[in-house]
């Protein structure tokens, strides 16, 4: 069985990894622009559902297919990736200590069975100074994120905490694709054995 | 200045280096046996001043010297690493489907000045089946983990969500870090320019 991860995120890929899991990867190319939602969780379960969806359709009907996508909710607001540095750096002397809702929307794919779920992680941001911001965008990391955040990165150690699963805050909630795959009849640790290309 | 990591884990080292920390690595070999304490938060910050001052013993007094220990605390009980993959699959059966407390001591040392915290984050495990501990376990991963369990690695599905920082749960506290180096007068950015061996 083929697992195929549609996405072209670093940081899900190497979950996806570190766990135990092999896939390929193959790029949806879907215009996440054209999607709209006054929800964070109906928003990013959409998303994730066109990836896996474009990318299921072209591939052989019994591969396993991983569709996800990622906004940040802060006082009702949504965030992608920021437009650039200004935007980034806008958006951290907003969220500095305050907490923001992380949400990933994630869609399993196989034999034209599908499951859809969103995990939502709390996310709490440290106080940080103008002059971390400063130094942190500008090594451009911040600036390929939903949130203009990586708390698997240099940004680790501007977030004090998080409630939920922090794999979901990276990108990909492994224990909610756990349930999901479930869901299609395979077992997680089975998945261990599959060799990726 | 040299920065140094007195802890022989590659968890340690590789969420120091994700974060743009480069440290150098001196292992303490100090006996970790000999400290018993009845409170996990207490036990693992004595150790983990322990294995820190016995490092910085060792080497120039400007050097910073990060020192860290973990431990699970669950049910009253207190497990650092399993003795084997029977103590490990006998764990997994108690703290399925509960949660558990991770505690990590960090102590920093640098020209004789000296801050220790513990941080503590709750972790709550998933409900997995018997087949899934076995399998767990024979990949060998938990057998080198405090509390038998890998958050960062095969385990991340296993968690279904943690309160607090991941970091600390993967053995070293990011957030907490920057506030102990800090204390010593050493901003956080800063550290990203230092470049180890």
């Amino acid at each position: 069985m083929r697992i195929i991860l549609a996405s072209a995120s670093p940081a899900r890929l190497a979950t996806l990894k570190a766990a135990g899991i092999q896939p390929e990867v193959i790029v949806s190319g879907v215009n996440e622009d054209r999607i709209t939602s006054p929800d964070a969780g109906n928003l990013a379960a959409a998303l994730a559902q066109m990836k896996c969806r474009a990318v299921a359709d072209q591939v052989e009907a019994d591969a396993l297919v991983i569709g996800c996508d990622s906004v940040l909710a802060f006082e009702g607001d949504i965030f992608g990736k920021p437009a650039g540095p200004v935007e980034a750096a806008g958006l951290w002397r907003r969220i500095r200590g305050h907490s923001g809702v992380l949400h990933t929307g994630h869609c399993v794919r196989r034999n034209g069975e599908e499951y859809l779920e969103t995990a939502s992680t709390i996310v709490h941001f440290a106080d940080i100074s103008d002059t971390e911001i400063d130094a942190y965008v500008a090594t451009g990391e911040p600036l390929h994120m939903a949130g203009a955040f990586t708390i698997d990165g240099l940004g680790g150690a501007f977030v004090t905490g998080i409630e939920g699963d922090h794999h979901n805050v990276v990108g990909l909630s492994l224990p909610l694709l756990r349930d999901l795959v479930g869901d299609l009849g395979i077992a997680w640790t089975d998945l261990w054995a599959v060799t990726g290309s």
